[in-house]
């Protein structure tokens, strides 16, 4: 069995490789900008500049293949199950990054903080809650 | 651009079908089993009980086409974009869900508190920071 994702929308950001990224938004990511497609404008209805909301991504620079990884890439760490760390090298490479959202200006959204890649594809937007 | 998620397990509870589901875990959800596929073993080294997991989950009984819904079901609220609420009906309908894992055996995790239907596809397990 398997299920397909569409990307809704594209990251904006400063940050142009892994090696540039933050472990965790809270790490000094920047803000970046998220522009929706055009096809989910209707979706975007309601929200709110100063609501908290959780982004999903689509890591698509990600190994699928890795079970096991030294967390936060550190070889001095014993290596665990992916599904104890945040790697983004997972089965299913789903990113999860709980933002502010700054501005809403027609299909583009300013969030901060997001340590994203420039291109990362967006799959889901939530509240959080 | 389309991308691929595998199922990496599948939900065991005693909630079977979305009228007898909470609308959150936190709103008297049950507590339930996750039993992982034999492939992902190697995956779950070093998961402990009593830490807190956010799972995601394939909405598989969802409705994809919609982008605006009365939030929580209720006809009484005005529709909204499906972004700025948790509805299971949304394009890429993946479902987060914050529990404990109060024990794992084997391939078996058991969590709470989860409003997850019975059957559902688990596509990812990471730690809440």
């Amino acid at each position: 069995m398997e299920y397909t994702l569409t990307p809704i929308g594209y990251v904006h950001s400063m940050i142009k490789t892994r090696d540039q990224a933050p472990k965790q938004g809270t790490e000094g990511a920047p803000s970046a900008e998220i522009s929706i497609l055009p096809e989910y404008r209707d979706a975007l209805d309601g929200m709110e500049p100063g609501s908290r909301l959780i982004l999903l991504t689509w890591f698509h620079k990600s190994d699928r293949t890795y079970l096991r990884v030294h967390p936060r890439g550190n070889v001095n760490i014993p290596k665990r199950g992916v599904f104890s760390t945040r790697s983004p090298d997972r089965p299913n490479p789903i990113g999860l990054h709980e933002v502010t959202l700054t501005k809403i200006s027609n299909l583009n959204l300013e969030v901060t903080p997001l340590e994203a890649l420039d291109g990362t594809p967006v799959v889901d937007i939530k509240p959080a809650i």
